[in-house]
């Protein structure tokens, strides 16, 4: 089957592959690859920022839908036909993090799932939500379960509450969704007016522009009536810490998310300790929490946001698209014709 | 001032006295009351079936609405003018019930609010959401802070999971709102075609006829593909738990809410315990929940359902329709003139 | 392989059967037993009282202590020589119960582990606290999980709270054992004097005779201060909810508990509401409890409470010694020889 | 009556002074403080580095433990005689932080407690234990609560998991207590070979010396089979976090505490992300978790660490002692004689 490698690290050596389809473990199913979706992990993995050790040829990517053709001689979860969505983990079904869990992930260590064909674990599938193309599916696996898990999971996410999104990537515009449809208050943050309206359009109540704002943390904090926001969504960049520490709440929860927070920035703990803050460090999640929200977007018939489709072929300029920052949601790529 | 009162136990001694006006205490406030809304535990407390031993005279009813006129010398979170709501239990702010926080609830032992002012302790009274009405305002102190502690701060209530609510009293229709609020999917029952209608138009998704359907609980499960409801709002009445243990989802929460539930009935425990059900007692709540409660109606724009509002002079027959059980929603008398 | 097999239900039917060796799954594992511990439900399974549907013939008993002899081909949590445990259901890892999770259990519907041999899933086995020896560790699977599960996972156990175990059957005693391993206090019932004198040497503060104590509730909330104990462990039996109903603290939580009650009995809800009281069914609980169970007994040298072992032939002398209600602790056999 | 201040900041300036008594609030108490013990925060109140605008003069310290000598004319939990402790918020009694209950602080912002008397809102005190003395009650109000609050509020402690602390400092001392009490190991750094011998006799399983290892957190890593400790009692110094995220768990929560925790470092939040790992951020506590930690102490007859009680009019030494970081647990001040 054809599948994208990077044979060493970069992104200028993403070339297609003819990989050879290797037989099904008995409780694996194997999937035909609909739609995939980026994420920034991916880009990392495949410049080797993400982890140098990384073994090579890597196949990219961790978020998939497509069907169910063939099944392992034990399986019992799904039968051919059946329409999923990769989970992140292949070992993380429920219950606390730990290093097996961590590191049974897609698109490194693992192979990833730009290809034709993917080999998924029959407990590292889910239902695909029946209202949602294979294009919007492909989006929920990393960056949706992500906002679920420290919103839902971590943060108790309750109506009324105030939830800081930062920027306009998967994670932040599905913060967002979240955040709305539990009933919470949405401010977020753009430097583009055009991005800006759009959040304005999906619901955030005060959308602030960081780049002309650089005490944007001071402006949440006043926006708010001094009480700050419960939950800040921090996927991080160059001293955004700092100013979500000014607007978190007392009590609140910053949701640590960010790959792009590589930068070691000195950081004042003092802020966290006077106001009892909690940072807390979010890699994805269960399959199962993964499951409960795919439950939630069916029934309010949530709808993904899609930033572009490239063709499987493109993918390379869909891993610039990404690069760029210029998209608003997910980048998605369409599978092997 | 004028209070209504119950000099002997029976809604028919219910009359308007004139009681003198007490001096306040260093951290109490005194409030015109200008609207009240009615509990069933209000008219089963002046038919001396709430609590026996109950002290007469009594002033009866909890939930009030009004403007602060009179402030203790020693008062900090209230001045005059002030739009505030009753709570429930004037000495449970937040923590745990205690025995202290659960006997120092309004309108038995504590005098009630039907009346042309009351006292509360500073610490017994919150913010009127300010998109409320006096009316509005006063439907919420025990009604929905039940639904809402039930299902909030008990029940962890997330989007997507199911609830079912039992008739059209107030708690159960501000655990419909509640829950559509957060995302979640609605499930009712009620006799009345009408109602059915009323509570279809709300968001609930399913409405059942249980008195047609005197296994309704049966069909709950059919409904949800054999999974049952992850919550139910327990109001009590004849047989309502029977199927409320088949309707529930394995590890869902039956909130016992009712004091309709009155009767002793024969009750097989083996479904609590072969599914992980859990049955969770619920005394309406402490003020920090009715606050938070009160920031995300404020931030929903929620309009509570007032069924009808009586006026002050007015209050037995308010009584007698709610004893009618044909009631939407909330029974509502205005403040004295 | 020798086996112990209800053909038909009823104790006096339990045999001897030479059953053949099935091939391993691509991820279990063929373990030999070295003993086991009986459970109440074995009992009711065998007698057809647990579940009248159950297929017949079955090989009893869920509770194993054994080595792992032979690995399935895909097999990576085990190797041949660990010492396992049995867990209650093969498919519960983690994460919330559901009906595939409380379906998988061994000694029905699945076959159990009253064998020379059984079969586990990977994932259905947990590692023999290396400090017990294979009859002790035999006595943990469903007794000791059960109140852990309860107590710490449902209960959130703290030092200081008070908790209440009903008899000296396996679960009361782990109960015991656990509470006082955290620092909680334990309040006891028994109507045997040689039994009350060893709780006590146990660490129960206070032992109450519910032979002579009918209204043992009442005793419990004055030995308390009238404040109630926190956490009951209902065993159940003849018109223990209603003492139980007495004795517990205002917000505190009932662990329902016992398949032995299984008497429909009138239960009165209104102490549940008015109380904010939590019942709480608990079946078992995940392997992850196990596991984290497990390390907290190494760590603190627990040693399980056998009451007796009996050897492998001697099976139905063991089924009827447990019925017997004299024991203390668990009811071990050994593996065969 | 007689009280120690600082009228201007500096220990240099601790002086003794003539307070006239101040009449009681409503719902006030008088104690007569029988001992005090010391924070590090209230030398860094002392030395204006805690907060720079804090008024002065200012009566330093938090932590009393007295008896009641005077009510106020409402005040219903308290008698005459009481023996009672000191909460450190006067308006934290329960409930989430806030703004108003964190800075209702005893020894700054209010007045301290380091007097002949104090006055205490009725609220703001709790039982000492009946089986302490003063001098040893004295010492739980912040260390014991912050500890308990931690890891019992915040960090759900069950037995077996690990917990790291550091140093010999009085919430250090009490988080070994603690998770003593809880059966959870400990493991301990302090550069004393004295200190860590001690440490070992109260429970520890390793004792780090942190001067010679200066990689500590690798070797709480490898100690614990390279698992980490699911919790760390951080309170700050040169360097600590860095090791503390090497040494948590994954999944692990890092409870930040240290006012010492003063200088801004550069931190790599990756770890947090990559783990799953919450820094917490911890103020002491609520008076109800006090009462339960004090329920807890007492059934356990837990006796406080005092490094050495100075008389009142020594208290300058006593601060001195302190800032010396030779002691080990509490540095107690015997009340006025």
């Amino acid at each position: 089957m054809r599948a994208w490698q990077v044979p060493s690290f970069g992104l200028a050596n993403l070339s297609i592959a003819d990989v050879p389809d290797r037989a099904l473990g008995a409780r694996e199913v194997r999937v035909r690859v609909r739609a995939i979706s980026l994420n920034y992990r991916d880009l990392m993995m495949i410049g080797g920022t993400y982890d140098p050790r990384q073994a090579l040829p890597l196949t990219p990517c961790s978020d998939a839908a497509g069907e169910v053709i063939e099944t392992g001689r034990e399986v019992t979860r799904w039968k051919i036909g059946d329409r999923v969505l990769s989970a992140f983990s292949q070992k993380w079904s429920a219950g606390t993090p730990s290093h097996t869990k961590l590191r049974a992930t897609l698109g490194g260590p693992l192979p990833g799932v730009l290809a034709e064909h993917t080999i998924l674990d029959e407990d590292g599938a889910w239902p695909l939500p029946p209202h949602l193309s294979f294009e919007e599916g492909a989006t929920l696996p990393c960056a949706a379960v992500t906002a679920w898990h420290a919103l839902v999971d971590h943060g108790r996410l309750a109506a009324g509450q105030r939830v800081l999104v930062q920027g306009t990537g998967g994670v932040s515009i599905f913060a967002l969704q979240i955040a709305h449809l539990f009933g919470a208050e949405v401010i977020a943050t753009s430097k583009s007016e055009h991005k800006r309206a759009r959040l304005t359009s999906m619901g955030a109540s005060h959308v602030i522009d960081y780049a002309s704002d650089r005490e944007w943390g001071k402006t949440v904090k006043k926006l708010t009536g001094n009480g700050g926001v419960e939950h800040v969504v921090e996927v991080g960049g160059a001293g955004t810490m700092a100013q979500s520490l000014r607007a978190i709440a007392i009590g609140g929860t910053i949701h640590v998310i960010g790959v792009l927070a590589g930068a070691v920035e000195p950081l004042d703990v003092r802020p966290i300790l006077m106001q009892e803050v909690k940072l807390s460090g979010v890699v994805v999640g269960p399959r199962e929490s993964a499951e409960a929200m795919g439950r939630a977007f069916a029934h309010a018939k949530l709808a993904p946001v899609i930033d572009r489709v490239f063709a499987f072929d493109e993918a390379p300029k869909a891993f610039e698209h990404m690069a760029s920052g210029n998209h608003f949601g997910k980048v998605v790529i369409a599978g092997a014709p």
